[in-house]
């Protein structure tokens, strides 16, 4: 499973941080599929850094440079490789890095993996730089899944302690979900862009940092779609979402509130609605016995903190074998959720790609 | 990913509620590990129905007959195939079920995606009985991790509204872990024993059901098991948790309480204690970029309300294309939260397994 | 890859020779699938000992016990598992076997992989009744090639140094193919039974054993199926028929005798018939590029002579650290490449199944 | 397995002949192994056109840019990636193929998988160009092979008619196959390079081409690395040859020889030599019941004729729906043998990293 997902719409991606370029192949991608690079960029630019007040200064240009897979605007059918260069890396702010250990991040437990021959300048290959590949994938991903029928978006549902609105999960719609894909700061409740805003700048004013929540939604998937056990929606996307630096938690439909709840409250009772089964409600979000059920599909990604923060830490120096204090300069982000939102999306859209395309072997013969 | 897990410590599990028998084949267990039957059958025994006043009055017998894979006590290093017949079935308990889909269980979902051609008795494939081989499996993983100093026990964090003590996420030990798998209720705080069956005896009484929460820990896994992305310990462990039905929220660390935090509360500032290198809190859960950092792993999973509840509730009919009102009958657990402990013990343990092996192979040239 | 094959259509063999009983979980047969087990008990019975003079004098029933995936005579799609139980065994045979590695055998290779854990009664694991479990997977799977207009026979190329016809590479037909199938002695020109029989017998009487080539073909098979690389029908082909014990050569079209040929005499020029794009001659046994080109496909297995035979040989006894000499004693076949056809044919059989499905989930979006 | 090779060496390949790139992802490369640029230039240029007269007067520089998984000159243990740009096409020569399909080419089987919209110029994706990522890739995996005592090398078997020797099947020695290494036309027997040559001048004259076989051996593997049945070393290796383009054959051992043998011919009697076992021959090929024995890996691929000759062929026009005369013009070499010596070493290596990191892995706990 190491660096790679899926068997039938396969990702791989590579690179660190600071070194030559990242980028991604994925093999899988239907022959003749229209690869529409300007949509791509769009969905870049929404995670890259710089874009918004709440990230990081630095300007990554995420400029995708495909190498193979296409011609004449169309995917061949055969393995589709971009790269990303990287062109903007100031490896001196993360010298002492190589031997002090932040916390939070996975540079002692990466020091242990790789004895120490990991790529330490900017995290390396632990960068969440690396979720530019999976943006690109998945916007490839939502594309296919758009032309069947199939809305995918995700907004801001809790910055620091500030709340935004939840989906209407029976009514959700896709207009609602493509009006929230324009938005750069992605909210069911605009009035509450103010107070996440100002969150996340008191944690900047005080070195500090904030983690939130991700809610994403997709509308139009068909029932049927997943496996029971090992290939469940809930596996395969959560295999996805926890692939995220810094996603710790995932719930699907009322998640962590299900367990407080009756038998008779939890259940979605169901009704034909015009000769169609649907649901009254949808406290499993669109998945039950783990093969969607013709409901939206909803899910929740919990976000932690981003671990660089400005005021010093207690932690580990690898190079004394002593104890030391740590203050991380640079350029961070005090909260990546806004840009984690298509990072979020682009798992879902990815593990549907791969489900539905495996459901489809299934009904080959 | 269908009906199996792993590339290591490949699992594939079969069979149907109802059939002539279900089962596990497990490729990777290595040549001369102990096969402790009788070990196995304790674990086997906690999932078992009926062993505790919350459960079915069913009687599975649950024996597994190994079949393939063993010779003289010990695993050969060749598939080993276990399965447990399946004896004690009333087929006449679920004959509307065939066609009257029950809320919140994997009926509408299951006919969709099988054409109507799954077998519908009992749950089918879909049933909760298939997570016996997964205990099965996760028992066998449990003594080779044993055999490294890994200890793995769950408790119930809690049932309907009544919380557990959660575990210390620094200090808990192996022993506290080896306690817990002995207890028929495994709690870190016995006095919340009685409120929790009340609760449970509430909903049955109510012809309803409640859900819960089941908390897992590991101790002694040493730093560097796991990989970045899509290998990450979270990536696999939920693929297995998300397996297990009725689990629709995974937490790892401080989980859903993270977002609320800020950077200076949730990093785990580290130091040197004793020439090792530890981290000072926990709320991490063990694993930072994916990847074990040598503090305990922490996991949660919520438990929605069994599905199958006594009360009336609306529903479809596929044979008439009508509306219609469904009552369960037949023989229920309204709670599984207590059987579920060692199911969600066994995921966590085959994923550690997998995850042990694939760094092993990392380390062979 | 381990104890397993594919990707769609999944295939896990487990089982020893002399343990309770072997079998196999097929995971991915198209639910609704009709199940003929009279059709599958054939295709058993030609791989089965006893029916030919050739074969061994053992009888093993071979009667598989389906015990999940199939309901009402159709699989349902999830796992199908089926066992046979082992009944005829006769382990004291083999006891010397224990510490004596059998030249030509898994013996030792598999002492040493195992640390002398594995089954060693029967050749356990190792043994070629493990191909049993192909022959039943292969023949579901021609059953899902044959809905599709596919048909897959091979017959006996070669047994010693007699020769049969080999196919016409360009007009081979399913009648043909069809017909071979009912003959227990496959051969395209009949008139090479008594010298093959002899042959055997002839090897027999000396108390050594003969090899022989299985020529195999597939009719009807589409253009555009495969990928290049590692997904190459002969890749795909090959992983599945170097899985049978004995073979140690793949040929596909004209194979071997190809380096010896010009480029204008081995590329197969086309032409339109019928509207249809056609070739000439076939000496790419209907692949190019590693995609089926739409002319029947044709292959040979070769199948060295069976490592069991009477007459005494020199090799170690790892009890004693010292040479000895062995004599094998006990029911063996002095020829297995009758048997073999039908393993053959099972081989590509499923290969194409597993092709065509992930053919199909690439067109699926 | 599309694209895709391998669990633990894992390698995805990507790019067209005339794209910006063609290049390879490594997964699994051990952290800290050293990646000599230098020898994997040298072995690069064995693969490389136009260094010896028998090759295509095309000038690929084939120069490899590592963009990702190196830091310091080692494997950071991270994905690897290089990436080879292609600057020397000249689509025009390839006009007139996208629509004429060139006999024993992929073009048909590749329009029809791809519904013509893989790229079509120089082959495309089905290039026999990408086996450089190949040979990258078994570059790296014969340096870490060569660390623990494993040489590989590989000879030029036959061209056309005219034979070299043969290795000495059970006394082939690692000196022997490194002098292999270092010639340009590596032969057994130096005296057949002038016959050879003269075959391929032969048919370039001829407007034709010539296949030929390429041999190849491994010393110092140890017994017990593989598996039974799909995990064979016989099968993962097969996988890997048959991806070479132009490969239509494979023989372990004595291959299709072993047919006409006795079995007390072709089984390997074993010796205890120095208190290690040892077979007094090897028919073989140091594989048995898919699994090393410790004596020497020999196979054999059959390598046919290259398709693309100046002659003029029949051949259709998709474009018309009617039959065309083809000839193919621009620089084609008359016989890739020589080249396609260090693709096949390249192949075995790999698959035996595969093959030792996955036995690693089940000795892991």
């Amino acid at each position: 499973m190491r660096g790679h997902f899926g068997e039938h719409f396969r990702l791989s991606i590579f690179g660190e941080s600071h070194g030559p370029a990242i980028g991604m192949v994925i093999d899988g991608i239907p022959a003749g599929t229209p690869i529409d690079e300007e949509a791509i960029a769009r969905d870049m630019a929404r995670r890259a850094p710089g874009s918004d007040p709440t990230a990081t200064a630095r300007k990554e240009a995420d400029r995708v440079r495909i190498v193979s897979g296409l011609y004449q605007g169309r995917a061949t059918g055969t393995p589709l490789c971009g790269m990303i260069e990287n062109t903007n890396t100031r490896s001196g702010d993360y010298v002492q890095l190589q031997t002090k250990m932040r916390p939070g991040h996975a540079d002692y437990a990466g020091q242990v993996k790789y004895g120490g021959f990991n790529d330490p300048r900017g995290g390396g290959h632990f960068s969440g730089r690396l979720t530019a590949p999976l943006v690109f994938a998945g916007s490839i991903a939502r594309a296919l899944l758009a032309a069947q029928g199939v809305e995918i978006a995700a907004h801001i549902a809790a910055i620091g302690g500030v709340q935004d609105a939840r989906f209407d999960p029976v009514h959700v719609d896709a207009q609602t979900l493509r009006a929230l894909r324009e938005r750069r700061f992605p909210l069911l409740d605009p009035a509450q862009e103010v107070p996440m805003r100002e969150a996340v700048e008191a944690a900047r004013m005080n070195q500090d940092s904030v983690g939130g929540v991700v809610e994403c939604a997709a509308t139009g998937v068909r029932a049927g779609i997943g496996s029971p056990y090992f290939g469940s929606v809930e596996s395969v996307t959560s295999q996805l979402l926890f692939s995220v630096p810094a996603v710790k938690a995932v719930e699907f439909g009322d998640g962590v509130a299900l367990p407080g709840m009756t038998g008779s409250q939890a259940n979605d009772e169901m009704t034909y609605e015009n000769g169609r089964v649907v649901a009254l409600t949808n406290h499993n979000g669109g998945i039950t016995g783990g093969i969607t059920n013709g409901m939206p599909i909803l899910l929740r990604a919990a976000i932690k903190p981003t671990p660089s923060i400005a005021r010093a830490q207690h932690t580990v120096d690898l190079s004394t074998g002593a104890d030391t204090t740590l203050s991380i300069t640079g350029r961070h982000d005090p909260c990546i959720v806004p840009r984690a939102v298509v990072v979020i999306e682009s798992a879902l859209a990815i593990a549907l790609c791969e489900l539905c395309m495996d459901d489809a072997a299934t009904h080959a013969l």
